[in-house]
């Protein structure tokens, strides 16, 4: 009798979570069964979390990042339907962000407390599960380019600082003047900051900085990221970051960290993430996630909003994630007031969103 | 009856591995059941995993080692007798390791490429899943302090280089010459490697640098680590290293990647790794250690043997962790030819070991 009990017990335990008959979409139409179907080819892009309140971009700034993101999407698609690879596809949209100086991240990258850019990029291969991260960067023009060569090109998987621009300039990867990255609203932002700063400490004493804390969240976020599955069935995903304006002491957030940030497995799913760096460490988002699949058979939206609306939100941290798995089934949580994005949808659209809508 | 078919069919899923049944422990004293009961006190150390073939240590230096694991492994945990709490202990013995120059951690950090020593470090405390993480170091004495320091001191995770240092003298950490990592043993291993490097490339051109894959494992290991449960039931995780012999590029291994190299949750365990960093990066390995014990209720043993035996075998690398339980379980794997470490029996007496045995 008890050991029936405890049999029901454990069945309940699995098949409820797995049911997840509570649980509500905010994408009804990828709300697909797990399990052996015709996978399609999936694609899925972020321009960071957090950045955007409502009513805070003006129609013609809203038009300029949707048309960005649309193009990322779709160039990145148009990559995966022509036969290539989700790794391609990946570092594709991630370029288009980089030149882009709308996203925090490559051209666009903010301003440390030094008023220098330091950028952080990482990229995974759901097929071998090789990855490949770069922190602290200042020349690089595209940070996921370097990411993809450390994995492809090294036996390493991180690389930090001079030794990895090092390595780019061995590797003939683009290396532009620090000048490159320089862009008004990033420096006018930062001047903003460390006048805010100035005053704080003026009226609380020395000690009192600008920190991730009390900073606005258009300044502790925004981060580019792609997730693909290929014809092959192969997942990848790809981040990367200017990193959080005024930064100071060789901060590294989330961006770089494989399992943090980033984490492709074949077996499971692709993520990228963007926001509040610290927590997503901590809490090893893009893995975990990937967990929640493996080892609890969550579907992805499950195993997103899980994590993100669940323990990401208990811990005080914000952001969002974006993921497919390796049907093609799509997953998208944030929580914070809105995130770029943009997907394909399963009649192969286009869709481009901002808020939480 | 399909129903019924698939309830049954969910149940085995579940209860073959919670039963384990095929799986051998190493650690027979250390084999209880998972469960409410009454926690002990748990503390495990590591000083590197596969730096040691058997019969490579003259019976002088087994007992440096033997003597040196021992003073760390008793000093931590009479700090945890006295009540103070698993950060502390594990800041304590990792501290001792670092000062001495038997391991590759502060005073014995191997070399770079360039002969300098560039060392990582990370933290995590258990209860509030907070953390500090340090990379690419070149003055710092105690890498493990700092980290500390970063985890409790600052708003952020991790931070890296110059920037890292610069925190460490804003919080009066000790800052050292480089001379001071000089020891004449890593150095004539620099030499010897670059001189064999000379010679390949003599041999098959240019590029045929020497390479982790064609490292001896004594110059690619090399870490070292401590897990720690307190009287108050919190978990702490703590891992420092100098790195790889020989290494280039700003290449960082597992040792500050949180989830990686170190993890630890007061509802699971806390797990410190030694081994290939690359490999454990890939796999999250520490933090996997995790999931397995939360999502799959796999006791410490278990998960740490299909970690390291499974994965990190079937992936093509080697190494080995070391990890503890809520109840002070003890669960240790590696899959080299030995591991440096020492923990504390269910009789309070302290053990050391090196090889397989």
């Amino acid at each position: 009798m008890k050991k029936t009990l405890s049999i029901l017990l454990l069945t309940a335990l699995v098949l409820l979570p797995a049911l997840g008959l509570a649980q509500k979409t905010a994408y009804p139409e990828m709300k697909q069964l797990q399990g052996p179907q015709k996978p399609r080819l999936g694609f899925v892009i972020h321009g960071g979390a957090g950045v955007i309140p409502r009513g805070s971009l003006t129609t013609q700034q809203e038009a300029e990042f949707r048309a960005k993101l649309e193009e990322a999407v779709v160039t990145g698609y148009r990559a995966l339907q022509s036969g290539r690879s989700s790794l391609d596809a990946v570092e594709t949209a991630i370029r288009i962000l980089e030149d882009s100086p709308l996203f925090n991240a490559g051209k666009g990258a903010v301003f440390t407390h030094d008023g220098k850019n330091e950028l952080d990029s990482s990229v995974m291969d759901g097929r071998t599960l090789a990855a490949g991260a770069v922190a602290g960067l200042r020349h690089v023009k595209n940070p996921i380019t370097l990411a993809r060569a450390v994995m492809e090109k090294s036996e390493h998987v991180m690389m930090v600082g001079e030794g990895a621009e090092k390595f780019a300039k061995d590797q003939n990867i683009e290396l532009v003047d620090e000048k490159y990255f320089f862009t008004q609203h990033r420096w006018d932002a930062l001047q903003k900051i460390l006048k805010e700063e100035t005053e704080r400490q003026k009226k609380e004493g020395p000690g009192a900085g600008l920190t991730a804390t009390n900073l606005l969240p258009q300044n502790k976020f925004g981060t580019v990221g792609a997730v693909a599955l290929d014809k092959d069935g192969n997942l990848a995903a790809g981040t990367s970051t200017g990193g959080m304006t005024n930064k100071r002491y060789g901060r590294v957030g989330d961006a770089p960290i494989i399992g943090a940030g980033t984490y492709a497995n074949n077996a499971t799913c692709a993520v990228s993430a963007t926001g509040w760096g610290e927590y997503f460490i901590r809490l090893g988002i893009a893995r975990d996630i990937s967990s929640l699949m493996e080892y609890r058979a969550l579907p992805i939206q499950q195993a997103v909003d899980l994590v993100i609306k669940t323990k990401l939100q208990n811990l005080g941290g914000d952001g969002g994630v974006i993921a497919v798995d390796r049907f093609g089934n799509i997953g998208i949580s944030f929580n914070s007031e809105g995130m770029f994005r943009a997907y394909i949808n399963s009649e192969g659209k286009p869709v481009v969103q901002i808020y939480q809508d």
